[in-house]
Formats: C-alpha cells, structure tokens, sequence
C-alpha cells in the first residue's frame, strides 16, 4: 500500500486504528512530519526553554496545552496518544519499551513538544536536484554527536547531533539555499565539509541511522537533527518521558512550503 | 554627544552610570537594540510558550536564567536591573512608575525576556533605499492595534499590534525580501496595503507612537510589533511585571546581520 498521496487524516486514521505501524517517510507527500516528547510540566518550561536557546536542532512546531492530548495549530483532530506508528517510552533515562499506542500511560500533566523533522527539507532538496543518498539507498539517515554544544537551559544540555548528506561539490551552495529557507524543519546547515571540525571520527560509523555511500569526491553536508533534543531529555533522566519511535513520526496537516513562513 | 559609532559596551556603561538617560534610536550602528519584559517565573512558563506560539510579534533573543540579571549569549558583562536607559513598572495591569534603574525592585524569581526590536530590520530598509518615514520626521513610529488574534498561551492572549511604514509602490517588494531575511527581529510585513482589512479604521490617529506623512500613491506596510507583548501582559495583570520604555533599549553585542541566521 502506497500512502504518497492519501491525505495527513486519513493516513492518521489509520494509523490510530493500528493499520499502520510502519515508518513515515514518503507518506502524504508535501505535507510536514513532526518528531515527539513529552513530558511532565515540571520539566516542560526548562525544555521549552532548552528548544528556545538551540533553535536550529530544536525547531518547535507546536507545543500542547497542558494534560491535552489535542493539537490546535498543525493538525486538525489529531490525538497525540495514538497517531503516531509507534512510541517509546523512558524513565528516568531507560528505555523502558516500544508501543504503538501511549493512551494507558497518559497522565493529566504531560506536555507534547512536536519538532520538525528533516523529511521536509529533504523534499526541498530533491526539488533542487540534490542528491539524497540514504533515499537512493533506502537507509536510514547517518547521524552523528559531534562536539558542538548547545546552550544549556536548567537540566537540559548535551551536543549537538547533526545527520550527514554527501553530494558533489557543485550541489553544496544549492542545497545551503533550498534548506536555508525553511528554519522551522532545523534550516541551513550546521557544518560542511572536514568531519573532524565537529568532532566526527569517522563517517562510516555513525552514532545513530546507516552509514551511506560518499562517491570520491562527494563533500559531507550537516544538519541539526532532532535527535539532539531527545539524547538531552534521556542525558537529564526524567521521571518519565515519551517519544516517537525513529523515523515513526506524526504527518502533520501542514504543507512543507508554509514552514518557509 | 553623538552614540553612533560608540561601542555597545561603552553605552551601557553610560546608561548603567545614569549618564545616558534617553532613547537609544541610532546609537551603536549596525547593533541590534532589544525590548524586555520582567515577569517573576510563575507566569513564564506562559509567556515564553506564547512567544513560542508568535514568533513573528513576539521575536525573543534571550531569557535570563531565573533571577540573574545577567545575559549569556547578547551581551556580555551586562546588568538586566540598571543597563536599560528607562523602565517601566506595572502592578496588576497598572503602570506604577518609570525608573532609570530597577535595582531595587528586583525579585530572586524574575526571568527577564529580551526580544527583538524593529530598529534592527530599520537599518536593512535604509540599506536597501526604502525610506522610513518616522525617521525623516523625527518621530517615533506610529502603531496600531489590529483584529489579528495572537494564539492564546494560557494566561496571556490579545491582538497583534503592527508598526506602519509607508512607502512608494515600486518600494514594497525589496522591503518585504529585506526584512524577510530578518525572522528574529519581526521577519517580513504581517499586511501591505489596505488597513481596514486588519481592523484599522484611521491611519492618521495611531494606538501609539506618532502619525507620520504619507505622500500621495504610498503603500502602508504593516510589521507585527513588539508591543504586542507588552500589552499581552498587561491585559493578563501580573502581579509585577517590568518593561523598558518605549524607545529606550537595550543595545545588545549583536551585529543586526547576525539576526539573518
């Protein structure tokens, strides 16, 4: 079953009914998809705070009422607790277990962070004719910690992890424009060229996701990636935190080009 | 005395020894200036999601770690309580009284919010020859209260208020790409043209500031504004809230340029 073109409800529908329990990419083409957490309030002004002071790997898309399980801004009729393919949850730091439905666990105090995510941009890269590899390959994007840090805001902090896209050199300054434009899915990117400069060893073993194939002469390209908030959640060990599993993510109603705004 | 090539370090220098009492309007070129709102932490929980839910009124540059006068990342060796040329304090809604230096009102559980101040994309326009009318006249830019909603964030909710520049037709593209260019200090206009399309019955009686000129043919352009802010808080009546004055900022170790990133 081909979701391309079937629309960010009905793809929603089906996954809250458990008939999709599959990652994301590719579904509902041209519409953005979000990354999780969530948390209790206690911890939700530092985080916030935390996605304030690092905006390039923490772009906000919406933040919940507190205790809701609703959106009001990136989706319509959306329920937090059952429309993404699948969740994880962790305590105190620990990976606790994997669900594709977070309902039993919900508690009246939790706050839900929903974060860009690359799939939008790399849309704007495709467009541009830039190459995407781990699409080509059908992998998972390499990412990497590196040795930039962010700016800490009260228990949260932690490096920045960037994922790494290689490309010919005459493709670096069109992909800079394409993703420059659209701050709220992470934006320009962080670092090109030497790994080394950031604090990356070796390209071939990445931290989290797939190495990919670099062509000789290909020059590596990086990214923030929404990982970097959830390895500062897990680094600050939370009574209990939930989010989506990779590359599960929520498909939002809205179109990659409005986050151009 | 003429500020415009002095250092920022040397103007609140001056400010924080009660030498510079006035508005800050051109001092420190090329230096991005900043609103504040003081609010004790049990409301900034709040404000900073309803900054986060209006980003293009609602611009921050930095939030204070709670009860430090001091900033981390715009301004080094800076003092929140003194290095502000006038403040404003507000209790339960009401203007209470301005001061030079807030020294001894403050509150272990502040958390100061500096915001982004359309002086900034000002000099963007000046650069890209589109005349900015208050400046010619020597006036402070008129403003509007608009029926544009800011999203609600619990305590705080109110309507956008807009500054107005007008400006020749052929004027108006190269003013929307300038301060596009420039999200974190109010991004590109809200509204060209028509006033009473964003609820503005008169041009020529402003909410606040001054009415300026507008030539025959001229565009109004229309930018979202800092006050909206300020007067979200003060519709919300905290217990205590503290403001810069209006026209008297903050001048930030920020080149404006930077704010493109």
């Amino acid at each position: 079953m081909d979701y391309t073109t079937t629309s960010p409800a009905a793809v929603r529908a089906l996954i809250r009914a458990g008939k999709i329990t599959s990652q994301t990419s590719g579904m509902c083409a041209g519409y953005a998809q979000a990354n999780l957490c969530v948390l209790p309030k206690k911890y939700a002004y530092d985080f916030l705070l935390f996605t304030q002071r690092n905006p390039k790997p923490c772009p906000v898309l919406e933040v919940s009422d507190v205790g809701s399980r609703a959106l009001r801004y990136i989706a319509k009729d959306a329920d937090i607790a059952k429309d993404f393919p699948k969740y994880r949850i962790y305590k105190h730091g620990e990976l606790v277990g994997e669900y594709t439905d977070v309902e039993e666990f919900w508690q009246e105090d939790f706050v839900s962070f929903l974060i860009g995510c690359s799939f939008s941009f790399e849309a704007a890269l495709l467009e541009a004719d830039v190459p995407v590899r781990q699409i080509e390959e059908g992998k998972n994007v390499p990412m990497y910690l590196t040795d930039i840090p962010c700016k800490p805001a009260g228990i949260f902090h932690g490096n920045t992890v960037v994922s790494m896209r290689p490309m010919p050199p005459e493709k670096v300054v069109r992909a800079v424009t394409a993703t420059a434009a659209m701050p709220r899915v992470h934006g320009a990117p962080i670092h090109i060229g030497d790994p080394a400069a950031i604090g990356i060893r070796d390209l071939s073993r990445p931290d989290f996701g797939e190495a990919v194939t670099i062509y000789p002469g290909e020059v590596p390209v990086f990214w923030c990636c929404g990982v970097t908030p959830q390895a500062a959640v897990m680094a600050a060990k939370p009574d209990i935190a939930i989010t989506h599993a990779p590359g599960h993510m929520f498909i939002t109603d809205m179109k990659n080009t409005l986050l151009k705004d």
